[in-house]
């Protein structure tokens, strides 16, 4: 822990915009009944209800159950039959007794969503409960309204979700998504911090994040994957091989957006410091287990070979790092080397002349080539056949996140080939457009829309920081800064 | 409603006595484990408690769930599976979330228990949750401890259960049960007030609730058979023909332990209104349906038929007015032909010759026989016959109550049959003891220990205050003040 550091970061602290959303649905429930309430838009905040009694004198308490729910479907769910792997208690609900009247029911916890269900579960046959008043107060550190960008209808429509998916996603910190972990996490921030540049510009809350990672990282220089903040700022204690990588653009980008030289030399030790840990678990060039000092995460899906993708992010993260310290006036020369050795490494291990593509140990990605292309393993030429016969196989492991969509997507760019670029933007995210998103997806698979590695899709996050890169792409590849 | 009357009502609200308990249990809990607290005796209060954790840093809520027992099997009880025809919004259980730890729990709700499971519903891997310290504050207005007496261990174990029922259901007003309704109901407080003279004598909690039955009374004088105090003062707006009767005693009691004539005379005119609103109910002496001016209860027997009962309830409770306007010296001349006339009519409609008892309707049943021996239709000679004939018969309707046992006792000692009475209470209330009761309970069938009319024992009241009369009948007919 550094305290210096984390006192930097403390200051930085944002305050919050709130704004209230009254409903007045006036709904008389008997026992078994429920009403519906809908917000009109995703919503970060709490929220509190006036109920009063219909009938008689109440003689039994009543009991009231709330689920929120980012999809109306969450409302609909056997919560009881969930039995996924990670904690059942991120289901966002609530029981509450009511014993008098009128009450006023303060929830005080912070929920993510659209939907509300209120349902009775318990009330005697003297009175029914009317909910007279619903108020949310919603909060996000998202500085204003930003105008809407797109050359198409459905172009607009996906810059208008992207921008409210990272405005739900800014509070205290970048958080990845507010339903579920609500939490500051190294691969989210980098993508989170790109669209920040072209769009709400909060640069103090980006440079609070990087702090905040910097400030809790061991004293090896080992940065956490993710960091809490609630109660006190702690790292999360386990470290992720890619992400740590990624730490090394996200401070670069940082200076590269705002010209705070100040931060990135404060930071520029512990960016060196990724690429040593990294060194340390390579051997003849490639990574041997990326698992090895931390998970590796690439993409979130279970079955995917990571070594070669780890890789093409350690050549990334080295690039990045050797045009930073150039333009610091630093020497660059060993690290070059470096650079020089591992790529031809990683095309000797990975390359397969026959298919003329990258296999990771037997596997065919999109995960392993997208991130050969973008750590400059090949030319652009090169990259552009690769890619272009990669969309020819059936047997090769595809993308399942908007976070390796997106990397997709600029591998795409990096090779000329921009029209696939935005084609597949469109596509992909204007489906989720099509689905009702109002903010996009932690995961999202056209073939298989309610897959789920947490083993039940109740849990996934429908607002997450990851996917709204598009409000980033627009204004950076497609529009050119301008505004319609 | 008589605003003077409320006036009064409010002005004698007690006093709490309030005391701290606390278990420090530290028990360690995964995912789908639950700790069993015993604070080691009935208590009706508030409870808070102090979560920690264990293990690495919480990456989830905890989802933990609270049930309330005042039998240890309520811990045990599916509540998910309720299908009783009262609402389930009664049973005692609580859900929680934690987002942060350390973390107080304060439930402001008040329960009724000895017994509290806390399950972990849901938590994530990473860390476990400790219960460190449960702090419960429990509540009363019963003055003091009071000595107990009994020739017996099993006497003074009936008596020791039977204070603590009392002093349980001793809060702003007498309770009826802490556990479900919370509330002064006019039946359970005749008996509660006639206990209460011989122990706690806080006699002016009784004149508030005579008071409060005063002051919600509607402008033709019926009185609702219980009477709400929460948000605030209000009659439940329903009159029960035996309970309102009862009011005559109840009142005459007071007057007889305290001597205080001036709230006998404010209430004296609601009291001959009862008279006079049952006459209105009445035909050629006897009562035509007891429940056309609101329920007749007489016990908790779905089947029982009540013509009979009330009838004998009716000759009893002007039998008390009788007395008591003859010690204030008014003429009873008219009072007195009418309870001759009812009472032949009684026996001329309900005796059944053959049998040598009393029929309701064709029906056999205690509670028939009984009021016509408490109402005062039978000489002592008659009623002992009869109650003893009443043993030897299979086709009856027994007490399903200590509510009705109570008054079976009192029917006992009117015609001699104290060692019986005795017997009698030293083996119902003994069973219940038996059972580990540490209050006694709203119903006890022997025979039938589950049984519930609400459907479901779940909802049944363990703590009742109609079944303390035994602290009464010792000290009032066995041991005659003697305290051991």
């Amino acid at each position: 822990m550094n305290s210096r550091f984390l006192w930097t970061a403390k200051q930085l602290k944002p305050t919050l915009t709130k704004s209230k959303h009254v409903l007045t649905p006036k709904a008389s429930l008997a026992e078994g009944e429920h009403v519906d309430l809908d917000f009109g838009d995703h919503y970060v905040g709490r929220i509190h209800f006036v109920f009063q009694k219909e009938g008689r004198h109440p003689d039994s308490p009543a009991l009231l159950h709330f689920i929120f729910g980012e999809k109306k479907w969450e409302l609909e769910e056997d919560n009881s039959a969930y039995h996924g792997w990670i904690a059942k208690s991120w289901i966002q609900e609530e029981w509450i007794h009511i014993d008098e009247f009128p009450a006023k029911i303060n929830l005080s916890r912070r929920y993510a969503f659209r939907y509300c269900r209120v349902e009775l579960l318990g009330c005697s046959q003297a009175y029914r409960v009317l909910l007279q008043e619903a108020t949310l107060i919603s909060e996000t550190s998202a500085p204003e309204k930003i105008a809407i960008v797109g050359e198409t209808d459905q172009e607009k429509a996906i810059d208008r979700v992207s921008l409210r998916t990272l405005s739900e996603c800014m509070q205290d910190v970048f958080e990845d998504g507010p339903k579920r972990d609500h939490r500051l996490w190294l691969g989210d921030l980098r993508l989170q911090a790109l669209v920040n540049y072209q769009t709400y510009r909060h640069n103090d809350l980006v440079k609070r994040c990087l702090y905040l990672f910097a400030g809790t990282a061991d004293k090896n220089g080992v940065l956490s994957a993710s960091v809490f903040t609630k109660p006190k700022v702690v790292g999360d204690g386990a470290s992720m091989s890619d992400y740590s990588l990624l730490f090394i653009p996200t401070v670069y980008d940082y200076f590269k957006a705002t010209k705070d030289k100040e931060t990135l030399l404060e930071l520029l030790p512990l960016m060196r410091t990724q690429i040593k840990l990294a060194d340390a678990q390579m051997k003849g060039g490639v990574f041997l287990d990326p698992n090895r000092l931390g998970w590796c995460f690439i993409d979130w899906s279970l079955e995917l070979k990571k070594r070669c993708a780890c890789t093409g992010v350690y050549l990334y993260a080295l690039r990045e790092l050797i045009e930073c310290e150039r333009e610091l006036g630093y020497d660059v020369k060993s690290e070059e080397a470096r650079y020089q050795e591992v790529k031809e490494a990683a095309k000797k291990e990975f390359y397969d002349e026959k298919n003329g593509l990258f296999f990771c140990d037997g596997q065919l990605s999109f995960a392993s080539n997208i991130w050969m292309v973008l750590g400059g393993v090949l030319s652009p030429v090169e990259g552009k056949e690769i890619l272009l016969r990669l969309e020819e196989r059936d047997d090769v492991i595809r993308p399942v996140t908007p976070y390796m969509m997106h990397h997709y997507l600029i591998a795409l760019y990096e090779c000329g080939l921009t029209g696939k670029m935005r084609n597949l933007m469109n596509e992909y995210w204007g489906k989720m457009v099509q689905d009702g998103a109002d903010t996009f997806y932690e995961l999202f698979d056209p073939e298989h829309p309610d897959a789920s590695p947490y083993g039940s899709r109740s849990v996934n996050s429908y607002c997450h920081a990851w996917s709204c890169t598009p409000s980033y792409l627009l204004r950076k590849y497609f529009l050119h800064g301008e505004q319609s």
